[in-house]
C-alpha cells in the first residue's frame, strides 16, 4: 500500500500541505496516489536522527552492516511483483527491465554486503613503533577507512531500482557506515516508498538505531537544497542532469564548511568507427548501435549520443545500414511526458542548427509518450563550430559525424567536453595506427571500450562509471563497483593507541583475517 | 647562484617588471636577491608547456618517473652546504632543522621512487570476460588509477623543503603522472630557485619531457589564480592559512569545469589531560608539551594551540609545572616580521577577550624576530560561547581551557572545527571511562594520537595529513605518506581492450609483477 508519506527515520509522516502525483506515460494517465512533501521540521528531524543514527551506526561491525543491507535485498525481494507493477506504472518501462533492474538492486546490495563482510576494504595500512630509531623513536601508526557521517541521496529518474532509494549510492553508503536520507525521484515516489518500507523493515530487523535511514518526498528544488546546505549533512551522491547536478555541486561548494558531491551528469559517449571494422562489418554494428541507441528510449546515461567517423564509402554504408535498422526498431516509452517533451524539443534545437541533417527516424505511429528515435548527421567542420552539437539530448537520438580526416577526428575528441565513455570500433590490427586518436579518447573518459557499446554498465570492481567534469563533479570516484563506497569515508589514523580499545581491523591480533598493509607489505599475518 | 627569475620549464625568464625581494628574520635584513614576478605571458607558457608534456609524462613508466624522483633527490643533496645556507637566510630556522627538513623531503621524493618500482599503487583490477553467461555474457573489464593533468602546487611558508618546491605535493603529483607548476612561496623564493635548479637538472638528465616542471615567482595574488583558474590544470595543493586556501578552493569550485583542490589549513590540534595522568606525570607532560609547543616557534600545522583539561587539583599542578618549563625555553626565530607581528596581534587578541588570562610566557630578551611563547588560559564555559578562542594563532601560544566538567569538555570537542589532529594525554586503564569524550575527538580530526606530542609527522603509509573542514578542503585524502599520490589520479577502465595495447599494469602476462585484484581476489598471478 502506498501512504503518499515520507520515512522520517521509521515514523511516516505528511504534515505538510503541499502535494503531488506520479503519472503513467504508458497509459497516459496520472497515477491515483497523492504524495505529500516533506516540511522544513520533517527535513530538519530527518537529518538530526540521521546525526544521532550516525554515532552508533559507524561503529557496527562490518557482519552487523552487510547483515542489513543483506536484509534491504530479501524484503524488497519480499514485496514481489508489487513492488515490479508499481515501478512499471511509474516509470513506463516493461516488466522485464523492471524485473532486470531488480536484479542489479539487489546484486549491488549483496556485492557491498560481501565486501563488508570480507572487511579487506577499509585498506587497513599498520606502521609498528621503531622505539630505538635515531634521532627520534618511531611511534606506532595504524590507519583505516572511517564513514563520513551523514550522506544525501539524490533518487535518479532513469533508474526507479538501480541509482535511487536502496540503489548503489544508498547500498555504498550504508556500507561505508554512512546513514543515509532519499530524496525520492518526484516521478517515482510510489515506487520509492515501497522500496523504503523494505530498508526500514530491514533496519529494525537487524537493529539498525533509529535514523540510519529516511525518505523524503519533494516535487521542486527546495528539499533537495535544504539538505545539501545542512551543517549535519557530510556528502551528496546525485545522478541526473548537469544543470542539476551543478546546482547542487554549488550550493555544497559555498557551504561554510564545504561537503564533497559526488554527481554522475551528463554525457554523449562518443563512439568513433575506423574503416577497416566497417568496411567488414557494417551491418553488424549498425544493428548493435540500433539496439544500444534506442535502448530504455535512450535514456541510459551511457547512450552513444556522439558516432564518429571518417568520410569515405565504409562510413556512407555504415550510415545506410544504420538508417536500416534504426527504422525497423519499435519505439519505447519515456519516464514521463516531460522527459519526451524535453527530448524532441532537444532533437529539434539539434536539427535546426546549421549543417544537421535528418538521415534515419523510425516511421510508423508511436503512442503517446513513446520517444521516436533518429539519426542525425553533421560535417565534421560543422560540429567543431558549434558547441551545441556535442551537448546530450537524453533520449533515443545520436548524430553520425562525418569527418574529413583522422587529424579532424582527433581535434573533435580533444574539443569535448568529459565522458563517462568513449568507445573505439575497429579490427584489432588496425588500432595501432590510430595512437593519437585513442590517446585523445582516453584523456577525455572514465572508460574506454573496445568493440562494443557503452550501454550496459557491469556491476564489477574494476568498472568505472564516472569521468571526467561534466560526466561526473569528481572523476577521482565511481559511481558503480565496490569502490564506490571510496566517495563517502577518509582515511583516520591512530598514533600509539592502545591495542586492545582499537577497532578490530586494526588490533595486533588481525581478528578479522582481513588484508592489511603491514610495514609496507601486504599481508594478512598477526603481528 | 640565485638569478631571481622563473623557470618556464627549463628556460629561465623574467620578463616581468614587479620585484621583490626575501628577508633574513634572524639577521633582521633584507636579502640581497631580486625576484621578478612572473608575467602573464609567462604563466600562459608554463601551464601551455605543463600540459603538452601531460600528453608524453602520463606514459612514462614507473621505473622512468622513480629514476626522475630519485634524480631530484641526488641534485638536491649535490647542492650541499650552499642550499642550507639559503634556506637558513630565507626562514629564519637553525642549520639543525634545514638538514632535517631536506632529510624528509630527499626521503619523500625516495619513498616515492619505491612506490613507483613496485608498481601496485595504480590499484589495478581486472575481471575477466565470462562469455556463456546468461543472459547477458560479461566483457573483459580492466581499471588502474591514470593522472588528472597538470597540478599546481603552492609552497607553504613553513617548510620551504618538505612543503614547498620539490616537496610533498610536488613529488606525489610527478609519481602520479601529473606535471607540476609550483608557484613558489615568496617568502623562500631564493631557496625555492635552487630546489627547481635541482629538478629541472634531474628531468633533463632522466629525459623528461620539457614542461614537466616549472616555477614561478609571485608576490600577491594574481600568479595563485591565475593559475588555479587556468583551464589547463586540473589539480591544485596548497599548504598555509584558511583565509588563502578557501580562497583557491572557492575559485576552483566556480571554475567552469571546477577541480580538485587539496588545501591542508588551519588546526589547533586539541589535547585532552586527563586527571590520573597528570596525577602520575604532570612534569613530564608539561615538559613535553613546552617543547612542543615552542617548537620551531609554533610554526608547525600540528601545533597543539589547544589543551583541555577539567578543573581540579591535578589541572591546577600540570598548569603550574607548564609555567615553569615554558619560562625555561628559549623562545625561537619565527619566518618572517610578518609571522611574528600576526603571531603577536593574534596572541593580543585571545589575551583581551573576557576570562583570558596570561599565565606563563617567557621573560628574558628576545631578539627581534622572535617568538615569544605564551601560556593563556580561560574557564571552559567562557571558551564555549567565544568562538575566537578556538581560532588558530600561528605561532608558540596555546590556550589551557579548565572545564567544569567531562560533559563540558565532550561539549567543547563537538564544538570544534575539523582539526588535523587530537591528543588524549591518558593512563591505560583510565582511557575505557572516557568513550564519548573519545568518539567526540575522533568525529573532528584525522589523527588520534594517544600520549603523545602533535608535532612530528612520520612519512610512512598510515600516517594521515588532514582532516574534517577545515583542518583539510577534503578528509579523503592526506598530504603526507605515500597515499597523498591519490589526490592526482583518477579511476579509468579499459572495457575488451586487446592485451598488447594495454598498459603493462593491466596485461594478462602481469609483466610488473604488480598486485592486482583479478576476479575479486588480491594475486600477483598471470591471467
Amino acid at each position: 500500500m502506498i501512504t503518499g508519506k515520507n520515512y522520517v527515520g521509521s515514523k511516516l509522516k505528511a504534515a505538510g500541505e503541499k502535494t503531488f502525483k506520479t503519472f503513467n506515460p504508458q497509459l497516459d494517465i496520472e497515477n491515483p496516489w497523492v504524495f505529500t512533501e516533506a516540511t522544513q521540521e520533517e527535513i530538519e528531524e530527518a537529518v538530526t536522527l540521521a546525526n544521532q543514527a550516525f554515532g552508533t551506526y559507524k561503529n557496527c561491525s562490518g557482519l552487523e552492516k552487510a547483515n542489513f543491507l543483506n536484509a534491504i535485498a530479501d524484503e524488497v525481494l519480499a514485496l514481489g511483483d508489487n513492488l515490479l507493477v508499481q515501478y512499471c506504472s511509474e516509470s513506463g518501462f516493461p516488466i522485464g527491465r523492471a524485473e532486470g533492474e531488480r536484479g542489479r538492486m539487489v546484486g549491488q546490495l549483496r556485492s557491498f554486503a560481501q565486501m563488508l563482510t570480507e572487511g579487506s576494504w577499509v585498506q587497513a595500512a599498520i606502521d609498528t613503533a621503531i622505539t630505538d630509531r635515531v634521532p627520534a623513536p618511531k611511534e606506532d601508526l595504524r590507519k583505516m577507512m572511517v564513514p563520513l557521517g551523514p550522506v544525501v541521496v539524490f533518487g535518479s529518474s532513469n533508474f526507479p531500482f538501480a541509482f535511487s532509494t536502496a540503489g548503489g549510492d544508498t547500498a555504498s553508503a550504508l556500507a561505508a557506515g554512512c546513514p543515509v536520507i532519499v530524496k525520492s525521484h518526484s516521478m517515482h515516489v510510489g515506487t520509492g516508498e515501497m522500496v523504503a518500507t523494505a530498508i526500514i523493515k530491514a533496519a529494525q530487523k537487524t537493529n539498525m538505531p533509529e535514523g540510519v535511514f529516511s525518505n523524503l518526498v519533494g516535487g521542486g528544488t527546495t528539499l533537495g537544497a535544504s539538505l545539501v546546505q545542512h551543517p549535519l549533512v557530510k556528502a551528496v551522491g546525485f545522478t541526473g542532469s548537469i544543470r542539476a547536478g551543478r546546482a547542487l555541486f554549488d550550493l555544497a561548494a559555498q557551504r561554510p564548511e564545504p561537503i564533497p558531491v559526488f554527481a554522475e551528469m551528463g554525457s554523449v559517449n562518443p563512439v568513433v568507427f575506423l574503416p577497416k571494422a566497417l568496411a567488414l562489418n557494417s551491418q553488424k554494428w549498425a544493428t548493435a548501435y540500433a539496439g544500444s541507441i534506442t535502448m530504455g528510449a535512450g535514456q541510459f546515461c551511457t547512450n552513444p549520443g556522439l558516432l564518429i567517423g571518417v568520410k569515405g564509402a565504409e562510413l556512407n554504408n555504415f550510415s545506410e545500414e544504420l538508417t536500416k535498422a534504426i527504422e525497423k526498431v519499435e519505439p519505447f516509452c519515456m519516464l514521463h511526458p516531460s522527459m519526451k517533451n524535453s527530448f524532441e524539443e532537444g532533437a529539434a534545437t539539434m536539427i535546426s542548427q546549421n549543417g544537421v541533417s535528418k538521415i534515419a527516424e523510425y516511421k510508423g505511429e508511436a503512442p503517446a509518450n513513446y520517444g521516436v528515435q533518429k539519426i542525425l548527421t553533421v560535417e565534421g567542420k560543422t560540429f567543431l563550430e558549434n558547441k551545441t552539437l556535442s551537448h546530450e539530448v537524453f533520449g533515443p537520438v545520436s548524430i553520425l559525424v562525418q569527418c574529413d580526416n583522422e587529424e579532424q577526428l582527433v581535434k573533435i575528441l580533444n574539443q569535448l567536453d568529459g565522458q563517462l565513455t568513449g568507445t573505439i570500433i575497429g579490427e584489432p590490427n588496425e588500432l595501432k595506427e590510430y595512437n593519437k586518436l585513442i590517446a585523445a579518447m582516453q584523456n577525455r573518459v572514465g572508460r574506454l571500450i573496445f568493440n562494443g557499446v557503452p550501454t550496459g554498465v557491469e556491476v564489477c570492481p574494476s568498472m568505472i562509471h564516472g569521468g571526467p567534469y561534466p560526466a561526473s563533479s569528481d572523476s577521482r570516484f565511481t559511481a558503480v563497483g565496490i569502490h564506490a563506497v571510496n566517495r563517502w569515508v577518509r582515511p583516520f589514523s591512530y598514533q600509539n593507541w592502545p591495542n586492545e580499545l582499537l577497532p578490530p581491523e586494526l588490533q595486533n591480533e588481525n581478528p578479522l583475517q582481513i588484508l592489511r598493509t603491514l610495514n609496507n607489505i601486504q599481508t594478512k599475518s598477526q603481528i
